[in-house]
């Protein structure tokens, strides 16, 4: 028996709207824990990582550890259906091969139920290790949204390259070549050094070696349409390592997204991306 | 010689946004009580019945009866070019084949004049009886129009269902099933029990008897582009009756649609709605 | 050496906006009194001129007359990127065959260049000499941008006729006819008749002798793609001279459309425009 009230449901929303265009078919694993989701994009160029902890739910029951096989646009049509204000509560029995979403509006008046079918889907839980950055750059998410948007109208991949003054994103096109600086904000109170209390449009920079890395802008946009879900994005680099672009859940988790740089062989750009699983 | 003038211009501008798709061509019938329309759509299925009381335009000359055949689409192209604070004047000379559609601005700065060449179209006006329903539900028109799209993104059909709790709409598709619950609201002031002091958002059901019936979501997301007309929306169902959705043009009259249930046999939906004339 | 600095980078954006779907390729001249440029549209209809001048920019450095071959929708592409709030320099040194164009944002938080090819172009500076007009139009461009749109659903061409009492824009299609007319207004403070005192929602008429043009909508349409740089717009009109259409831009300079009259002939009008060149 499983059964997860969120009242913000709209939260719920906002996960599936960022990954539903990535990934088709996922397993959502759930456990005393909470609600997670691994699963690389259907090219196996990216992989998404969802967490929900339990703390994070008003009801939170599951009494054995489960995973549901879904189709994320299907549930994405049937979260669609659930009002912006509306509680959205999970079940599914036992044993069940349906998963119930049950919409309550904040009056009462309207209850929707939508039954989806479960599907089962072969997936490999990859281990992602915790691991040291070279840099983690933290920074408006409306901003790096806009900067991956404008630069795609000009070129294909982004070059990130951290130092210690500031982010830039470089791109180069048929029409030309863009580069955008992010300024480290001077602005911050000296005070107090703990990144909670800096404000939400700074943007920070923690930085141990600089670094420079080449991405498929393409990836990256479809990471930004995690921007609703926060305010701010982490993005963590280090030369051997996948980049991950993070968007944290007020009080719940993270939506984490994970992209293997390009690699530049002979001052030739690879036209795809390395994938990380072969 | 007709001249209709219309303060409102606005009402005129969302009664044709609110028929337009589903009727192409059909006679506009003036006569000294009112403006009105009765029409099928285009393929048998529906009734669209629209009345604008003489009472409500600010100057009604009508000197006798006349029925004009108009394109809906071009009428709506025409109108669409009227402001919304626009004050609209329906004009006609007798025996004239066209009619004169005239936009005043508030401020009188600008007038403008659009001359509709008028249509032949035959027509049967059908006798629609005034009929007892097993059950009325009136709920907010916005409400009843989101009901209809989500569960247009799940199914083909919606059972409407209505008992003394609330009404049920539910559909089911390939992904899965919905049902929907609207429940009678019971916050309404016991002191008044009459109806026109209910507050807009309140669902309020008068039931005779239970009754199900099930109705092709198409035409009833259609019927929903009357939804500016009205804060609220009528729904009057009998078993062996077309359901009626109604949106009330405040002090002036109401856009009716009419659309017979679908039948299901031997367990089997029919794939069309049963014809409302043959 | 070119340094143009606009503290208001918004209205280089609109300035693109307005005229890139009007000409793909023109050459940007650069003087010490301004930045401007003349081009025909790809047809050879219509004229575009534009005006910017030195003064309205906070730092202008133009060591000599240059003349920049740009493609207007790759240079609209890295305009796009701009914010609105953002100051927007155009740099090139000399010989140089890119621009660049630098968008600083207002807290100096992020700098973005942009670097772009510059073309060779061939083009003829037409001389437009100073003309007396019969009538000249001044309205709020909304209200003229509405007009063009609205005729457009109509028919193909606009006549416009200007009388000492107002100007009237009519057209003629398959489904009918339409004629707008904007009365002079007649509120006008009568102790000054100066016409920059003039309130800006004002339809003002300067008119010498009766006149009556007929034009393709399809170009007044494109030229009402400058509304966002001025509240008001400026009809110039003579029997023998193609209109002037223009968008003043506060304190710097215009942007003025010319489009030669349609002319038509036994009372049958020609398929096009007559060119402004042969």
């Amino acid at each position: 028996m499983l059964e997860l009230r969120l009242v913000q449901g709209s939260l719920l929303k906002k996960v599936l709207e960022s990954i539903k265009d990535l990934v088709n078919d996922a397993n959502f694993d759930c456990s005393a824990t909470g609600f997670s989701l691994q699963a690389m994009d259907s090219s196996h160029v990216a992989l998404v990582a969802l967490l929900l902890r339990s703390e994070g739910f008003e009801h939170y029951r599951c009494d054995r550890n489960i995973s549901m096989g879904m189709n994320l646009g299907n549930m994405s049509k049937m979260l669609k259906c659930a009002g912006n204000d509306d509680i959205i509560t999970i079940k599914a029995d036992d044993g069940s091969d349906t998963v119930t979403f049950m919409f309550e509006s904040p009056t009462q008046d309207k209850i929707a139920d939508f039954e989806m079918k479960l599907m089962d889907i072969d997936s490999e839980h990859l281990g992602i290790p915790e691991a040291e950055y070279h840099a983690i750059v933290r920074m408006p998410s409306t901003e790096f949204a806009r900067i991956c948007k404008d630069l795609s109208s000009i070129g294909d991949s982004v070059v990130i390259s951290v130092t210690k003054e500031g982010v830039k994103f470089s791109t180069r096109g048929d029409i030309g070549t863009a580069n955008i600086v992010c300024r480290q904000n001077t602005t911050v109170d000296k005070a107090c050094s703990c990144h909670i209390h800096l404000p939400e449009e700074a943007t920070v920079i923690e930085m141990n070696e600089p670094v420079t890395l080449t991405f498929a802008l393409r990836y990256m946009n479809s990471f930004t349409k995690a921007t609703p879900l926060s305010n701010t994005v982490t993005i963590s680099l280090s030369s051997d390592l996948p980049v991950v672009v993070e968007y944290k859940i007020a009080e719940m988790g993270y939506v984490r997204f994970y992209l293997a740089p390009k690699i530049e062989e002979d001052g030739e750009e690879e036209d795809k991306p390395k994938p990380l699983t072969d």
